[in-house]
């Protein structure tokens, strides 16, 4: 099988790697940027569309991961989002996009792994 | 008990009156209002604050329903919210809120009911 | 509003009136027929198709419920179904369609409404 | 079909007349009872067992709520519960049942029934 | 611990080692076939019975998945079902049974360990 | 990230050992302990408090399992709670705590490790 791929938007240069370890080792394919405007322009660029999006919240500049999940979900209403934050987490109640789930540090490796994998098994199948 | 207090924004005056006599009659006290605009001033306003939020996508003028919904969850993040579209609907996986119900024209009275209800009810207990 | 329409299949007449009320008064529309063959013959005709399936599993003659299901899933992968029956409830999970409902006897109007609802609701919006 | 017969414990006259109207209303069949002790001598009879049961946490003496709700669950695992009260909802994580509902006051009649009727939905099929 | 036995049924080569190696490296004990007739024969066979099936939908030969799932919760109404498809995925809502996941293709390892543990701890404790 | 910290506690050594492992692998900070007494020690001293409780049930002496939960769940309501046993699941429904999952021997480890981070992943954020 071809991978399911990921884009993954993280600006801490040690926990991108953390977390790209992880979703690799868990059979991902993972397409790893620093920043929400990489995350967007690699959006948009995609062929196939990416199937899920794990997005850090805040970045050095705008867009933040609520623009890049927004911009993901315009593309695919069926992407599957992860955030990921550390002070943004009460924000997602009226910024998320339905459906996502929000990691707040510290979380374990697992979390994040069986994060996206639920939500892209709980994606309904195409009718 | 004081009644649980459900703000409702439709600019159709028949549809208004329908959907406030549904919850009316399923023992909530509603609020309705005719435009986004209103329904904003009244999140503003309500002391204290409204524990659900019912309303249409497109208004005459802007904010539309998404706004709406996004400024009463920014005032209370557990608050209940219910869009009501006719063709917004493909748009609430990026433009909706997290644990918020889109239903779609034509739907019944007990879709309505029942969807206001689960949300209050899903709402975990303060800790 | 149009009517959301339901089709409700049951060969016990005083069931079939008691159901056809609960869920006219719910604010559906329902197609009311007293077997399986009815049942698929109107599945077929429908245009537009219905948006749910009430359906008894045993009739005086094949098909059965879970039958009727099965064709209006083929139909439409979206739609509602909620079974109804007194001791067919232990095969459900064998015979019935994923995202539906058994509700075994006894059960109380409110749970037949919320059960339709609560499945209508649930339906992710087209992308 | 016999009725679906819920169990309503509350000690407050007016308040034990409001849920049970809403509960005939919604087709069960209501035994009323003011007082814990009563609600526990009430489930250790029933014959056959209550199928649900809705019970205000504090009465004037002990047994509470909690208790009932654990009775009711010795006697059939698979009994719907939901809890009422005004002011003891942040303890319903440590001292409610799986797969029970909290309605904190005030609350609409509404989400009384769809909370006791998705309750009782969603108990697996006997095997 | 003895270990939580899995059927996996796959006709293509490679595909059934990488899925078998994903669920024993989760912990799972796995009796691995190529074909719907030997998944059946299994299942029959099978004492005490297997706690899960993951299955491809179509062999060379009938019976296919959808027949292997409806054996396996004939035998266990509680028996975890995973459908592997690549193109089968749209016959889901009609054709596979409840509380099912279907993992269309292509899906990393992490989305099958993850469907099939989720599914499992879903079950509801005997009473 | 500093790691996310789990409560173990179980008095077989094995299978002690294993489920540390297990967890550990899977990113989560572990402590440790064989006995109901030494958790609830634990979870009094633990400062800040623990994220995640994976129990048995029965201990050579009180407390048992449940007990651990309960004050587990006093301490911070939105404690994760994984019960593991061997015979007690059948007590799940009246003596667990709610948003518990109780694991049944045997389980698979990928079955710990997703209970546990589904409980984690479905906290809600704070408001």
């Amino acid at each position: 099988m071809e991978p399911v791929t990921i884009l993954l938007a993280e600006d801490e240069g040690l926990l991108l790697t953390e977390f790209e370890q992880a979703l690799t080792d868990a059979g991902f394919g993972v397409v790893a940027v620093t920043s929400g405007i990489k995350a967007i322009k690699h959006l948009n660029a995609a062929e196939p569309c990416m199937h899920g999006v794990v997005t850090d919240i805040r970045f050095r500049e705008p867009p933040d991961g609520w623009d890049v999940a927004r911009v993901a979900r315009e593309i695919d209403p069926e992407t599957a989002v992860v955030y990921i934050s550390g002070d943004s987490a009460p924000d997602w109640a009226s910024k998320g996009v339905p459906n996502s789930i929000m990691l707040e540090k510290p979380f374990a490796m697992a979390q994040l792994v069986t994060a996206i994998s639920q939500l892209l098994n709980d994606r309904s199948p195409p009718s």
